[in-house]
């Protein structure tokens, strides 16, 4: 199906109606659907929701039909959660409903190894391809998409967003998604993909490149089906956005468990490095790494060099900061005898510093820091501010926990404008049910406000340089 | 001062009395103390504890004093937080009042760089040399003991344990025993010692080296006073206990900021790797790294290889946990052919994995949970199993949040007895105000169980592989 014109997978995004097969009823093992169903209510699914299940008159207050093929109003998308022992006879069902993408959520097929439920995932496929059905998995979560009220579960946001994640495991979208909606990130679309029997990653890839409602791409990738036509597609897509990829199975065990999980052939780590670089693609580690450029991307505007202030409280914190940035290629440039000057015109001597890092009042002093933050990013070597937000400490006496997140949050707001350079702000993990309450209210009003938030000085410095080196490749290749 | 018999500076963490000069009252600057008040009291301090400042008569529901002098008892410990300029009046009454030791938080000395300044500091030495008085500082937060009932704030445990950390911040300071709290990790003595003009690193790591209640030293060290006692210092702490350094001030910017918050020379990177290479010393680089291997050390039993077994929920998460553990130079071996089959008899083939890693039910179902991991726990290849709790995900059905985490928690004590091997618990970030709660409950109850908990799966694997990585290098020298 490759080549075909990539606005094609635009159906699957946004069907008119979605049948779940396998959900409770007397029958054994054909539960698991009632996830998908209770995704779909929750994310207002506008069209009609059947469930099937041969042996259940009512699932969750709909009505439940025996099979697909006796469902009375057209069928756009089905969601199968029943074993693999039963998939031949629904994908003829589906067939003869004029279906037009199938996602298997059901598991069990090449991943077991086992011979004949090899031959069984190349059956399903047969079928769908004669039958002109897409599908998706199997052994996935299936699709995440806002904008079209399809997701797979109860807790990721209705609102849509411009991150495509193209993910091979159901897991790691849920993962990123919920995290990186905690600052501020939204999802055009969450694509798990499994098995990848039909649709492969290089499908996604080239419809996330040409998606207008997708600004960044990331993906999870475990194997690769077409070599070249992926290093094509990846090149594609990093020509036109960010594009990050996370390859799981590159070392000999990772590799194993990348073979059970989806069947995947995993290749050599040589292989893929050369092929990220070659696409001006950014490689990460971890999931932690992807969504901290995804925060970078999405708020932090880009520097115009690798000059960083280091703007905080506590003296240790700020030594460790400075070696950090530099151990990762960044600048920590001292400010000028004139700026320290100015500052110490009301900067107190005992217990400051004002060369940079700065250990001087924080965020709580809304004045100073203001004025503190104005002459910062004054400076011509300083291209953008890290600060240190300590909204972990107590409140300013007098204030209340939510007053301190709002006036916080104020004054970061205001030192954007103050220091006209891109501001990172940096929190700790809370270590209270209260100041965890304090941190899930600051990270949506900076999400609010447009400011990317870190856990911890690492992570931000981290994926600035990234960030800047990536910038400076594309320039270097003329992109 | 060096040379004197290091047992000689218990007196400093049992003081019978402490004097907090600079506590509020209408005199301008003389603030601050107040924290170290309430520090005492919260930890029951048994001595008196008399506040100090001329122009107040109570303080706290204390009564206050004029000056040390005029203190009616004995006054073995003072805590100074007055400004610079007042410190020699007060280290003239010290002496007169026979006291054997200040903390100076006072700040405003060498780490100005102002030469009138550093002459104060000299001078504050010379006095308390001809006094008899130890100083610790100034500049700093001085010290955390629990068995004294000493603290500098009010957050950290009242009980004690087995850890020393001498750090010339401060801040770091609170927050690594804020952090590894949470994780079960208990302090003997924690020193923040600033500038260090008289007692410094090397007189606190001699001492905490003979420290019977000290089984684990780390160190967060900016200036080194005397290279070579430090280096014999750091020698012989290491050959007695767990040692553990993180340098700040490696880099230019790093060092720079070293010299603002402490007055510190920094040193080159190269001659402090030598120096911890060659004592047998562990090194880092953040604060987070020292948290892990403490609670490496404090809770995870040596294992006695590098094979790993993952177990926990999820493909995705198992694949890049493998390839994680595989480039930290561990081993994932997969499970005999036997191994898995006997697995298989109870474990279903759809959406599974029993190799290693495990991706199989997860630690809720007790009984296949338990069998499980004394399957794992039988191979000869494994030596230490990698637990991913998912305690983030939703209870069982029926079940509320705390019985969740006290049947999570059960069946992992009792999972340590059927692996007969090492254990490593594995939780995620929270996402919401109910998960960080039961994240709070699920740590209280590992820690009392005795099980080292990290916060994901790379920080789990970092550090049992650094602790593997020591153990190796030490029987190679023949420690």
């Amino acid at each position: 199906m490759s080549g075909s014109h990539p606005y094609s997978l635009d159906f699957l995004f946004h069907p008119r109606s979605v049948a779940v097969v396998g959900v409770s009823g007397k029958q054994r093992d054909w539960g698991g659907g009632e996830m998908f169903v209770r995704a779909l209510q929750f994310m207002q699914f506008p069209g009609p929701i059947y469930p099937v299940n041969p042996r259940a008159q009512e699932v969750m207050g709909l009505p439940c039909y025996p099979s697909v093929r006796e469902i009375p109003g057209p069928v756009d998308y089905v969601i199968s959660s029943i074993p693999a022992t039963a998939v031949l006879q629904l994908m003829d069902d589906a067939a003869a409903k004029g279906v037009r993408a199938i996602h298997f959520f059901t598991a069990g097929f090449r991943e077991t190894g086992k011979a004949e439920l090899v031959e069984l995932e190349r059956q399903v496929l047969e079928r769908a391809r004669s039958a002109g059905i897409r599908l998706i998995g199997p052994n996935c979560m299936g699709l995440y998409c806002p904008a079209g009220h399809l997701s797979f579960n109860r807790d990721s946001p209705t609102e849509p967003g411009n991150v495509a994640f193209i993910s091979q495991s159901g897991l790691n979208a849920e993962e990123l998604v919920l995290y990186a909606a905690l600052r501020g990130v939204r999802f055009s679309k969450v694509i798990s993909y499994g098995n990848a029997t039909d649709l492969d990653e290089s499908d996604f890839f080239e419809y996330c490149t040409v998606d207008p409602e997708t600004e960044i791409i990331v993906s999870y990738i475990e194997g690769v089906k077409d070599g070249p036509r992926f290093q094509r597609a990846v090149r594609a897509a990093s020509a036109a956005k960010p594009t990050i990829l996370l390859k799981g199975g590159l070392t000999r065990s990772g590799s194993r468990a990348a073979d059970s999980h989806t069947g995947s052939l995993a290749g050599s780590a040589q292989v893929w490095d050369a092929l990220s670089r070659q696409a001006g693609a950014l490689s990460v580690e971890t999931l932690q790494e992807m969504e901290d450029l995804l925060v970078t991307f999405r708020f932090l505007p880009r520097p115009e060099g690798r000059g960083v202030a280091i703007i905080g409280v506590g003296g240790g914190s700020s030594v460790l900061a400075a070696d950090m940035a530099e151990r990762l290629g960044l600048e920590v440039p001292a400010l000028s005898d004139d700026l320290q000057a100015e500052l110490r015109q009301f900067t107190p001597v005992a217990g400051t510093s004002v060369r940079n890092p700065l250990d001087t009042v924080g965020i709580r002093a809304r004045d100073h820091f203001l004025k503190t933050v104005r002459l910062v990013g004054s400076s011509p070597d300083i291209h953008v501010l890290l600060i240190q937000s300590r909204i972990d400490w107590n409140p300013n006496p007098g204030q209340d926990s939510s007053q301190f997140v709002r006036q916080s949050v104020d004054i970061l707001k205001d030192s954007v404008e103050a220091a006209g350079k891109p501001i990172a702000v940096v929190i700790w993990p809370p270590i209270s049910l209260e100041i965890m309450g304090r941190i899930l209210d600051f990270q949506r009003g900076c999400a609010e406000a447009g400011l990317p938030v870190y856990w911890g000085v690492e992570r931000a410095l981290c994926a600035i340089s990234r960030v800047l080196d990536w910038h400076k490749q594309r320039a270097e290749s003329g992109l």
